[in-house]
Order: structure tokens, then sequence, then C-alpha cells
């Protein structure tokens, strides 16, 4: 048998899949994708979690407790965008140890309310259990839509453009200011830092992307571009290649690699949790990139192209193309393995 | 500052719901009952999270992996049975410490699958995350119903009849047993081991139970008949008198306390995890009782009352009555202080 650290995460979601009974009639979209889809009468729902457990993925003194509530929903936020859904319905389950004040708690909902609010969403329920172990937050999120706006993974074609929303890589050195305990002073660095620490997910701009680019396929930046972009290849079938010149690369990302753009673009799309979104689109679209990025005040970048499934996954530089394999951040090997990856 | 062991699992639920957003207009029922209530489109949906720890809410050795993967799910079966609500669709979340292999995961999975297949439920999503602590399971899990059909807490009205499905305590005798290292020979032991570790959910007995005697208010027997009768009595503002020599209890207890029937009882009321049903109907519908306890092949007693708020919650023994107290199982506290109560 292997052990759980050679299979990761994803090997271990592949073993549940080959498990998992035959989805029914409502279940749109089952395992594998930003979110489940079910058949809920005339409209669709979607349906996602995601939790946060400190020593895996945060250390103790990086957040405050309203920072943990606002990031437990936040990236729960960011899945229900990548399928072009409105969020709509929270459960919270607190796994509370001992030490915890009561005000922690009120604390921790404050930042849960905080991001809640200005999504629209509304907790209506949850669990609370003692843990003999580390403090941690898991959130359920439902959204729903009409049946002809959900994104999946899926719906990716060959010839279709490739964008990301936002500048790569800040979150991920957010993560590495506050493990090498050195943070440069300026503008650039404080946003990484608070990128890691309150991410905003990209729901409202998921809702224009839907409909103004009709993106045929989406996924949220949770474990990196190079890893996340894989999603959307082995679910659409197909390969890709990117313009590394043209990746948007975080402004304190640069720095942080005093102006070294190679090891900067390659820190930039391995690092996880930047929750902006990675979607394709029509080229007959990309005149209606630009007013979208106006209306949302959001940058969005075409990165590259969807190649044919036997062309794989490429990052194309300088008239050199290099294979990209399947890497980014596995949240099952923790934050030192994944440190070490970077 | 109350300290987290004062305030109580129930007492932190109130914080929370007192501090929470206004609900959306399609919230039907938000925090407080045994699920959410959730308008989609023509039907409602329910949805409700509940998880299990190790070291809360079993220890090392007491359950095996495919034990514990049907108890998380069956614990949220009954949370929806307890609705009136067909159970759909499942959200599966584990957290993993080191030292778990992927076979015990496949296990789990299998336990999960089995309880699954029998509900009709198909596992559509959720996340693997490592945790430097004990293993744990978080499943959400959704129903749906028609909207004359769904059944919450607060519909008890005085003279209702009360009644209860099945033998109460054999759950927390099962656990006793564990707890102690002593357990007698025999069926009725055999049957109180088997519901702690593998609590049968009620949900097919449930949508019986709408159809044929249109409960008006419900709740699964999670933490005990004494405190869960104060979640019916508390949200229908109602009060309640329980007949102490018709509340059905295990045999196994009866044996356990070697006859004395005034520990038995004491002990079945007060003992969690049972996940049978409590509801209240109209004494109208008496006469069908007895039909849909054939029908289910279950035990349908009914034990009290509904009586005017003041009156508060008594049990009624040879002419006395005691007054009842909110009591039973708050996980919150912990296995070793719910055993200090009991």
């Amino acid at each position: 048998m292997p052990g759980l650290d050679e299979i990761g995460e994803f090997g271990l979601i592949e073993r549940i899949r080959a498990r998992r009974r035959a989805a029914d009639e409502d279940v749109v979209v089952g395992m594998g994708d930003d979110c489940a889809v079910l058949r809920r009468g005339s409209i669709l729902e979607v349906l996602t979690t995601d939790c946060l457990v400190e020593g895996t993925h945060f250390q103790p003194g990086w957040l405050s407790m309203e920072d943990v509530g606002w990031k437990a929903l936040a990236v729960n936020l960011s899945d229900v965008a990548a399928m072009g859904a409105t969020p709509r319905h929270a459960l919270v389950t607190l796994f509370i140890p001992g030490g915890i004040a009561a005000e922690d708690i009120d604390s921790l909902y404050d930042g849960v309310e905080a991001c809640a609010a200005g999504a629209g969403v509304v907790v209506v329920g949850g669990d609370i259990v003692r843990i003999d172990g580390p403090f941690a937050v898991s959130i359920t999120l439902s959204g729903t839509c009409e049946r002809d706006e959900v994104v999946t993974r899926s719906g990716a074609r060959e010839g279709d453009v490739i964008v990301v929303t936002g500048r790569l890589g800040e979150a991920a050195l957010g993560m590495e200011y506050l493990e090498s305990g050195r943070r440069p002073a300026g503008p650039a660095a404080e946003r990484s830092a608070e990128r890691f620490r309150r991410p905003v997910p990209r729901h409202e701009e998921a809702r224009v992307i839907v409909r103004e680019l009709q993106p045929t396929s989406m996924i949220d930046l949770s474990d990196g571009l190079a890893s996340d972009l894989w999603h959307i290849l082995d679910m659409s079938k197909a390969g890709a290649s990117l313009n590394a010149e043209a990746v948007p690369v975080g402004e304190g990302v640069v720095d942080w690699f005093e102006g070294d753009r190679e090891s900067a673009l390659e820190f930039a799309v391995r690092g996880g949790e930047d929750y902006e979104l990675l979607f394709t689109m029509s080229g007959r679209h990309g005149d209606a990139l630009a007013g979208a990025a106006a209306r949302t005040g959001l940058e969005m970048t075409a990165i590259g192209r969807i190649t044919p499934r036997e062309a794989g996954f490429v990052l194309a530089a300088a008239g050199a193309e290099t294979r990209v394999g399947r890497g980014g951040f596995d949240h099952l090997k923790g934050l030192r393995e994944h440190r070490k990856e970077v």
C-alpha cells in the first residue's frame, strides 16, 4: 500500500472518486469540480466545502481570529465564484481546543460575518465541537444560478483564450514573509501580506465574466496556476500553451526576487492561495475582455491558448518551450514540504 | 468573560445566533433547528452538518474506520429525518493525522458508502486535509421536501401527544460498555453495543410519520430525551408532562441497572446518541399511531402531552411530579464530564 504522502491530496480524491456510487439524476456535476452542481426544481444549486486548520493552513500567530473567520468563508466564496454562481447560505463548523475563550469565538464570527455581509451570504447553521488538537473551521457554502449560467472545468476547447484575473504569487509571498520572519517595507509588500491574510474572493467579478465573456471553463486559483490549469486540462481533455511573458506577476514578488523575472514567474505560477479566477473563452469574445476588466476594476490578462490534448501543457518564453508538470500546492503535504517545492 | 466550559455548546450557539445577520427571503428556517430550510425554486431544501472527532465523540479503538464512516453520515441522516425530508447529497471532509494509511481511508469510505446506499444518498464532494491532531470527519448533508411537508421544532401546541420511536438509552449504554471495559453477554447487550457503533437513522420512518401522522414538531434524539425535548419546548413556547412509566427504556439498560427502573429511566432520558425521533401530533391522529408503527416496524410510544409554557417540563410517576431541567449530552463538555452527569 502506498503511504498518504506519496499519494497526496489529489491521488486520494481520485481513489475516492473511483469508489463512489453512481450519481442520481439531480447531480449535474459531482466530485472533481470547484463545487458540486445539483438540480433543485427549476434552478441549479452549487455546494462546496473547505476548511482552515491551524498548523496546516496557517501557523499560530499568523492570523487573528477575525482573519481566520474571514478567510474560511472567502476560500469557499472563491469556489462558488468559479462556478459562476451567486453565493447564498453557509454552515460553519468550529473545532475548538481548550484555552479558547468565548470572546475569541466572537471575533472569529465577526470575521465570518464581515466577509458574509460583503457577499450577501447568510449563515444558517453549523456545528461546534471540542477538539483535543488544533483549532479548525470548516465551512459549507451553497450558491444558486440559472441553468445556462453554470461554468465547470470541463468545457475548454482548442483555440480558446486562457485568461487570469489579478496578479499571481502575492498570497504565497505573504506566507513567505510569515515563514521567514522577514518582510520588506512599502505598499507592495503590505498588499502581499494582506492577500494571504484576507483573500478577496471574486464572486461578483465572476458574474460579470459569465454574462459578458461566456467562459467555456473556469476554476479558482487555490493551489497555484501550474496545478489548477491542469485540472481544467484534465477535465476538458485539452492541452495549453502559456505565454510566460504575459503571466501577470505580483509587484511584490518581482521585488522579492530582486528583479529576477524567471524566479518570480516560477514562484508565482507555483504559489497557492491567490483565489483569482482562471478561465477560458472563445477568441470571438476577446474584444469584450477590456470592457469586463474595466467594469469590475479587476485586471484580466490573456495568458495563452488551449491546444490539443497531445500537445500537453507548455510555457513558452523567448522562443523556447518548457513542459509544465503537475505541481503546485498540495495541502496534504503540509506547509513545510510545500515550501521545499517552491 | 465566562469560559467555554461554563457556557457550553448551547450557550455558544445562542451567542452566535444573537450576532448573526438577518436572513434573506429564501431562508425558511435558519439556525436553531435540526437543519436549515432553504427555498430553492418550487421545492424546499434542508441542509445540516455534523462531525465526529476522535477523543471527543469516541476514543481510539472504540470504532473501526468503517464504523466512523457509517456513523458520521448516520448522525446527519438523523437530522434530515427530523425535518421530514428525503436525504439527497453529501459532502465529506476528512481531517487526517499522520500514520493513517490510504487503506484506512478506503475503509472509512466503505462505511460512508454503505450508509449512503441504504439511504439513497450520493456523495458529491468534500475536502481532505492533514491535521496535526485527532482524526475527524465532518459531513454536510442536503435533503429535499415539498413545501407542506417540512417539520420544525416550533409547531408543538398544547394538548398535542408526545411520541418517541424505539427504545431509549441503548447507545449511551453501548458507550458505557466501552468506557468501563465491561460488557454483559447476551443479545440485549449486543444490540446496545451496536447502537452506539452503528446508529440506524430513521429517515424512511420519518417520511411515514409525516404522511400518516402529520406531526406538529419533530427532533432527533442526539443529546438525550431530557435535553432534546427542551429544544421543542423552547422553540414552540410550550411545556410538557411526560408519563415516566410510558417512556420506553432499552432492555439492556434495565438489565444494566439490575431491574432498578428509576435509575434505568434516568439513564435513558439523559443518555445521548439514540438517534430516534421525538415528535408531537394532534390527539386526533392518535388512532393512526399503531398503523404507522406496524408499517415501519418501529415502536412508536405516546409518552406524554404538551402543556402550557408556564407548566414547564415535568415527569409524572406514581402520582408525584418531578421537574426536569435542561440536562443531557453537551458535546462541548467532553466525554468525561458527560459521564459525570449521567
